[in-house]
């Protein structure tokens, strides 16, 4: 394997490819110098070396031709969708490398309604997408805070899950058929529309999450739902994580089919949402140790979402689980619900330094892992403030530190304190990486935990499928000089 | 890589492994000789070289040590599951092969009800699976004719779909967590059981489906669903397949969230049915074109499924789709109309020789696969007739086909009527193998549709994670010495 710790290609080489993409991509489409700056960062600021350039293909044969040339001068290739992702998988990991950003290949197709599908581009954004769908009676499931930026192609390199999830799948469970330009240049279009397909090997979905490690996705045929006509949304107030496993286990047994969204959060995440979001309003009378966002939805104006609501809510009062409960009557109070849980962030971000995690456990651990987890953390940094928020049907916990009262900082125990919560989470059958991915912030927990026949069948994977080693080297696998 | 077309183990190699595995499995384990008949040949009776030997391991650590050896002595292993499948992928395709049959390891953990998730070994058979999740409030929700035979193994193998995949997904969307025997005997243990796991590439969904040919499944973590407390099912009668197509659209529009099995067969497949199968009843007073089984399911009793599928019936009447039904009163009526669906294959089956295609349309593009493949194969062997079945929803049409009146064979067109289906079904951003797989019987329909560049990345990622070429060789890939 070749050695991709230094820059391979020389001045000359780099200036005959600089030449070449400028000639494929026009001046619009390859930006070099300061102009890359938008584009050479991660959006928490934490990650991104200085890129030969940005390459802004519009189309796939363009993507194609781009691939080809930096395949011939050796240089690493970086795919960029919206460039929201939390684990640094969209940058540079080292100077000189060529970032590709597929924002100017942003089509959406008319949907087909019969068969329940629609093609885009890679680089349309979630929102756009979401917004094209209305009034066709139709939608795409996905829903998560970045939708205004998050862009399809980024979704599916890291397989994208969010709020909706638990019901209609992440989106490798969305995603029918792909485009992708392979390390070479070449291109491998399976653009089926089907959910069946068997014809051999699950490559659809092993692109999927493969955080443009293996090839740039550059269309998708996805699967849409029905649309819901009628909604229900509650926010109920709970005293424990316990009280929250087995009020949520209740609610997926009444209404299984209905639930859309089972959003948690604790009252400190609560707290700093309010103290630093402006805007907020908390609708209930009284207080308590955790939140939950209930949402159910139906296509038929048949069903008595209101009444299947209620009877869950009155089952959860009379056994001490549920202590208050507002349901929105309106869309903006529906939209104010909403803001609470997904201010949770930026909530956290403006009180200071913060570490973010990204856990998945069974639904029926959560309680433990909240538990097990304090006691972890407190004993390691005796304050530290934990706002442990997410996804109550599939065990998706986002589970974020800040300092003690009074400290800015964690004492340089970030590392210690990631391991220690992914160790307690792979203990509970979970994963450390549950829905962001592991781009470069994550391949050195990766490492630490990950069973050595896994990690050799991963790195076997990435061999084959992108033997040169270019393909945004660094993310999911230590570079194989290292290995 | 190794030549497999001829045996590479000499006699004396052979029976040094013979030892060895009789060693490993004792005298219940390892059975050669007649004894192997059960085992050897597929359900169809079309595939199936004389083994070596049939493996019965008793745990994971058996399979590991038979892989081992295996691998050590150059021999190519088969695994089978309950041998249910259509294509031949659990059958030898060279003599020596041995065969390693899961049934034995049949273990099926007590489920987690707070976490929706259930353990089970690779040997469990289906039913078995339904029948211990009784009365516990959740279901595991694949269901296909053979789930009285066919095991969780054979079933990941294939990424089996059945009649409610478009619903609750394929096996690969129902597998949460895996334990793998790989060809040179190593464990990948991943049971995790937790949706949201992005932490590296997706291997347990490359294994589902891989049908053998990249290790053995022995254990896997199975998501479950809440079980339905109400359910209604009707037998609809339908002019034409554009009615299908235009009813279902309506259907999953107002009932998405219901909808549980929309199954459909032409009226050829109902008088081949009633003409051989005792002890069916057709349910409605006159004939049609085409017939649908319409199934919705609630986990509550607040939702009137009666007067929803009341709705759209009359829509449907009103609108000529549907010409007559009759909705099941009882658990009795309700089998009786499954039978008649469910029968399709063995009615065609006792009418003598049929050739059966597994073919996936995008679901809007139903009723055109419909009149172009009769077209297809009518100007190919003019009378042949033509039974469509299958699951509406998703586009899965098992298209089978008799001969003519009269005639007993298909005069050798059978290849030339496959890749005709097959291209037709490509052409419309389909598949031709749907949720039965490539097994060794559409090797040769792979090799003449693939573009050389899918080919080449599902050729690398088999000689990635099984370097010897020695599992399941011939299956999902015609062998490398011939690539």
């Amino acid at each position: 394997m070749p050695d991709i710790t230094r820059d391979p290609v020389g001045d000359r080489g780099q200036t005959k490819l600089d030449a070449t993409l400028a000639d494929i991509l026009g001046p619009k489409g390859w930006i070099t110098g300061a102009g890359t700056r938008p584009w050479s960062r991660d959006w928490l600021d934490r990650h991104g070396e200085e890129p030969m350039g940005v390459a802004r293909p519009a189309s796939t044969d363009q993507v194609s031709r781009v691939m080809a040339a930096c395949h011939a001068a050796g240089v690493s290739v970086v795919p960029q969708g919206g460039n929201t992702g939390l684990c640094g998988a969209a940058v540079a990991g080292q100077a000189g490398a060529v970032i590709l950003s597929l924002s100017r290949m942003a089509g959406i197709d008319a949907p087909d309604p019969a068969s329940g599908t629609i093609t885009v581009q890679a680089g349309a954004v979630l929102a756009n997408l979401h917004a094209a769908l209305g009034g066709t009676g139709l939608m795409f499931p996905l829903h998560l805070g970045a939708e205004g930026s998050a862009q399809i192609g980024g979704l599916i390199g890291t397989n994208a899950g969010g709020s909706h999830a638990f019901r209609f799948g992440m989106m490798s469970d969305l995603v029918l058929g792909l485009e992708v330009v392979l390390p070479d240049g070449r291109v491998w279009n399976e653009l089926r529309a089907v959910q069946k397909d068997n014809a051999g090997y699950a490559l659809r979905k092993l692109f999927c999450g493969a955080e443009g490690t293996l090839g740039v996705v550059t269309r998708a045929v996805l699967r849409l739902s029905p649309a819901p006509a009628y909604r229900q949304t509650a926010f109920l107030a709970l005293p424990d994580a316990a009280a929250l496993v087995a009020f949520g286990t209740r609610l997926r047994a009444e209404a299984g089919e209905f639930l859309t969204a089972l959003e948690f959060f604790p009252d400190l995440g609560l707290t700093l949402a309010l103290r630093h979001v402006p805007g907020l309003v908390y609708p209930l009378d009284s207080r308590a140790g955790w939140y939950l966002l209930v949402e159910v939805a139906s296509t038929s104006a048949r069903v008595p979402l209101d009444d299947i609501l209620q009877d869950v809510l009155e089952w959860g009062m009379q056994q001490g689980l549920v202590t208050d409960g507002a349901r929105a009557t309106s869309q903006a109070q529906r939209a104010a619900f909403w803001r609470l849980r997904e201010e949770q962030p930026e909530g956290q971000r403006v009180e200071g330094a913060q570490l973010k995690h990204d856990i998945a456990v069974p639904p029926g651990r959560i309680a433990d892992f909240v538990s097990e987890g304090a006691a972890l953390c407190q004993a390691m940094l005796p304050g530290v403030r934990i706002n442990p928020f997410g996804h109550l049907a599939d065990g998706n916990i986002h589970y974020n530190l800040t300092p003690p009262v009074g400290m800015r900082e964690f004492s340089g125990l970030g590392p210690e304190l990631g391991l220690a919560l992914a160790r307690l989470a792979d203990g509970m059958g979970g994963s450390f990486a549950a829905e962001h991915g592991l781009g470069r912030a994550k391949v050195a927990l990766a490492d630490a935990l990950r069973d050595p026949v896994e990690r050799g069948l991963m790195a076997r994977l990435k061999r084959a499928l992108d033997p040169s080693g270019r393909m945004n080297p660094g993310v999911i696998l230590t570079p194989p000089d290292r290995d």
